[in-house]
């Protein structure tokens, strides 16, 4: 898929997965909603292994969709640098804590992190005969 | 949600997503269509980055889902080491080629990457009322 096929995509749709490494280089992978614009995934957690791992660190994101009865299927990756913008210093980073970004699972999400995508890459698929 | 809960859920779905380190410590996140029994999950690949980086290496491997009817969600994680079984020494191994690992993207699968899971853990929420 093109660069902008995909990000028609992640516009398209607001739960996806955010892929860390851990301490011990070994990764990690969590559902997330999310909101794309700007070049920028950005989502909401509180204290845990995202807020520890992701600010400042090479994060990916990932969306995937699998139509059975069109035997069609796609997913998008993004690759960037996480940051903490909950405390914003300029006015670009400052306009994003007013995306719809809405955490869906219960609990804290105090904190805002933005993936800044520095490389977006895409594969659609469909299923010709066996699926072997 | 109880490891036997994750485990009935890894059981009743074929599509998940593998999570990566790769050489510059960066996550990387791709969809495989799996089978899991005996505490392993096995998918196909062919040459490439999956089996560049997978065999003996920590990985880990996610399966979510999301109701928005119902206002349903879970998610589960399965930590590990992947194995190349392609061309196994033993019969528990040879026995997981057998498995019905039915790859629905085009292209090259003849590498089996077995995740012998050490860690299995997973979360199940209902969103109530506001979703913010």
């Amino acid at each position: 898929m093109t660069v902008a096929e995909c990000v028609r995509r992640l516009q398209s749709t607001h739960l996806g997965r955010i892929g860390l490494v851990d301490r011990e280089v070994r990764p990690l992978i969590f559902p997330v909603n999310y909101f794309f614009d700007e070049g920028v995934i950005v989502f909401r957690t509180g204290p845990g292994t995202k807020l520890d791992l992701a600010p400042g660190a090479s994060v990916c994101f990932e969306i995937d969709h699998w139509d059975a009865a069109a035997g069609e299927g796609w997913s998008v990756l993004v690759k960037g640098i996480a940051h903490d913008i909950t405390r914003p210093r300029g006015a670009p980073t400052s306009r994003m804590l007013y995306w719809p970004v809405k955490p869906l699972a219960p609990g804290s999400h105090q904190n805002w992190i933005g993936v800044w995508a520095n490389e977006i890459s895409g594969r659609w698929f469909r299923v010709t005969g066996s699926a072997e």
